[in-house]
């Protein structure tokens, strides 16, 4: 059964709530989660509705035209999604391949419900694996020189599968920001230390030679800042003096791997909202 | 500024959430927060309510009066709340002190919202303690002979202080059904272990015995069956061979600390709904 | 370089560590790892030494029959174990992938060393997966009638393959005293509760019902009892009442594959010793 | 039972484990803990050795005279410690109480085996717990103007107390380099981030603002260089949007008392060894 998604940010006013329940209730539908949140220092109202379209009045057209007029009323920033559209995702991954790996198995579990028709990597490492799960794999190879010809090469791609939206699953490649501004909050970076402590390279090195005792992986949509973008998810791990540089790389797989496809599904999911450079996450 | 918090259960039905909402909005109410859960295999909706009463057309006895109206119509089972009704908690404790001290720093430093006017125990162990934060010490000591009896002097102290709910922090007596009636939903246990394992008597010295890699603590509201009410909270601490079974109780006093002070909180605040021995939380 | 392992188990008395060390240090060795432990309960002394074997006077054979003479003296049970006899595993698995995958995946990416030749379940689901891995794959079929005759066969395969120890990576059949017999202490199994909470069938639809704020997966050598074996490791994550049973799967999943890998991986590098029903888990 | 503790830190070689065990089981010593750790990197060894006194044919002072000679041997820095020392801890304070409050509690409850004889604060908060406790309570108020003239007081009650450490349990001031070279290794303090994120004033204000998953706090020795010192103890909690500034703060509470107490607790049982800006933690 198909449900309706609503996501919706405005300035706080009496009623807001009140309304778009009713909206649904009007039009027969029944509410499957309502959730709602309030910034209140910058006094900005955010809401996420989800409702079954079983007996609906409305066709999925007619809803958006519908609610556009209670949204001027608000003046509300909103998104409208139908759970029945399936997205298709590109993985960008360059040598390490555990998050590739993992993203691959929970999209053939069915933990992830999206597709992932292509894989493009700067290197060939994970040629015979894309093989072996039947995508095709783009080697587009970079340096400094030929990296604005390859992004249009990727964007090319990108644009020839339909892509919805992009996974960074250890891309060790900065983005330009015309890349960036194709997909705006539809890239989805793994960094594989606790922001905003390690940004850029070799986090655990950094890590190790700090002597921390927990490290981290964040998820966050890439933006021009590199490692700055808002924060999806995030996660630690115990680690001692006992942990080589190695072992911290080893234990901090699984904080990736776990980190990066919460990230992704609550994206799929039509969970997270953006504003101000953070991110509200209706889980 | 005061909040009313209502908090429902009914059977599901089209435009609970529209109607509830638009009965705050109607009356100039502002929403602060709102959940609402579904439980799909029975059928039943929950939710909670939070609104600010500044400027709102009903006073605190027109709201119950009004909304049961509503409640009628779809059949709810309701609660109303103001935040400003500061509630008077006993706390009983037999000899191990940490969760006492543990309620008693944190009322001090104002993270608890409740009053402690009494302590209740059956041994002596806390009665400089209750001295030193002025506190009433009520020394009922118990045997298999006398258990009625002496209930029957700790309700009437509860009642004569006008006790609202009470919490047994580390206190190893076991109570009547007819103690427990008089508070139902309204007497929260700290048990020292991850329930439902290791009920009963000596949780730690059993799960040594077990040899487990992790220790737990569960708050819960108590009931006739022994360690076996609805769970509010519950808590889990990495432990190996190295911890001997004291290392297991004192890393466990941790957990038990935050897993009973959270339950607390928890009730304080108005956030949980009992339903078939479990509880929605609405943290 | 070559390292060796020595795992003792004894009863306490002085010198142990001196003896053991000094046998080391006497013919050249230089130790990388030392780690003991006392059950001063029962007075049992444990000890794992990791030793390179890089200018070390004794060699393979020698390093045995040396030791033989010092383990006499205090009366030891003791294993010897080198770091470069790469282990082979059998996996078992019934309908859900994903805990085969993860290990599959972790052998890809050289985080498990060892080798996986082959997989057998009493279903097909796993058989593509095996094909892609390029993994033998016996469908070895299972009702109460036939446990015996299918068990014989798995055992004459595990034979005949050269297999080290067997992972249960969600086999949903229990083994006769026979078959556990020829694998103790080398068949681990991955439970999707905290044990010993939730024993048996359904462990998730259990915790659901119970309505408890943790989940957990255990994992544990396989012994006679069901579900009673040695704990090996543990985990466990935070649900909800929003969890419906599906989602407590769905978490569970995350947390069976870590604990899984992390048990099978301390048993390759012989870090687990077992007594009375418990593990001393040198990690 | 009195025992001997042992911290060795010295270049690698082969026996050094060897000899000091020797060294133990010679003299008739039991060990009760032996701890190694190798700095591959650096070719350093650490090791922390602990044995019971029972029986041993050395007093307290010969050990360390005879110590000595194996020391030179291997060039090692060592400290030996014997754990019916009971320290005395100096803890400086300024207005919130939370970790004061924990820190008093778990002494009383014998959680942390040392004295607490004096409280020092630039304010006046924490004056009436200490009363209640009775702790000598220290009121050294603090401007730019008279920092170096108040540190020297404070310099005086501390020496005049014959305090063997100092703890920062939530003090707002900076030290001075003379300060700080008088317990060099020996104040502890807490501060309310995950370091290195979040340095300085302020963390949860930074945090809140940055859009964590995650808010932390760590413990380290304090050296001249502001929340720069070797770490000794982190924590992570999980919080989401829907915590406001205040709520940071006060899930904040509950990690800077149990990070603080960790570190403490393991300076007192003489489980940290410092090299590098880092710390070797034996726990």
């Amino acid at each position: 059964m198909t449900h309706a998604i609503l996501l919706i940010s405005c300035p706080d006013a009496k009623g807001i709530n009140a309304t778009v329940t009713d909206f649904v209730f009007r039009n027969n539908g029944n509410i499957v989660h309502a959730d709602q949140h309030l910034d209140d220092q910058r006094n900005i109202f955010f809401m996420r509705v989800e409702w079954s379209l079983d007996g609906f009045k409305l066709d999925k057209i007619e809803i958006g035209k519908d609610f556009k007029r209670l949204a001027e009323k608000f003046n509300m920033t909103w998104e409208l999604y139908f759970s029945d559209e399936r997205l298709k995702a590109a993985i960008f991954v360059s040598k390490p391949l555990h998050c590739l790996y993992d993203l691959l198995s929970r999209q053939m579990t069915a933990q992830l419900q999206c597709d992932f028709p292509i894989i493009i990597s700067n290197h060939n490492d994970a040629k015979d694996l894309a093989k072996k799960f039947n995508i095709k794999y783009y080697h587009i190879p970079k340096d400094p020189g030929n990296k604005s010809k390859q992004e249009k090469e990727e964007l090319s791609v990108l644009k020839k599968e339909g892509i919805d939206f992009v996974i960074l699953a250890r891309y060790h490649q900065i983005f330009s920001k015309t890349f960036i501004g194709n997909y705006a909050n539809r890239i989805i970076n793994i960094h594989h230390s606790f922001l905003p402590a390690f940004v850029g390279k070799a986090p655990y090195a950094q890590a190790y030679e700090k002597g921390v005792k927990l490290i981290g992986a964040t998820s966050h949509y890439v933006t021009e800042d590199l490692d700055q973008g808002p924060i999806i998810e995030q996660g630690t791990a115990r680690v001692s003096h006992r942990d080589s540089l190695e072992n911290l790389k080893d234990k901090g797989q699984d904080l990736e791997k776990v980190v990066l496809y919460r990230a992704v599904r609550l994206h799929i999911e039509r969970k997270i909202l953006c504003y101000r450079n953070k991110t509200v996450v209706f889980s």
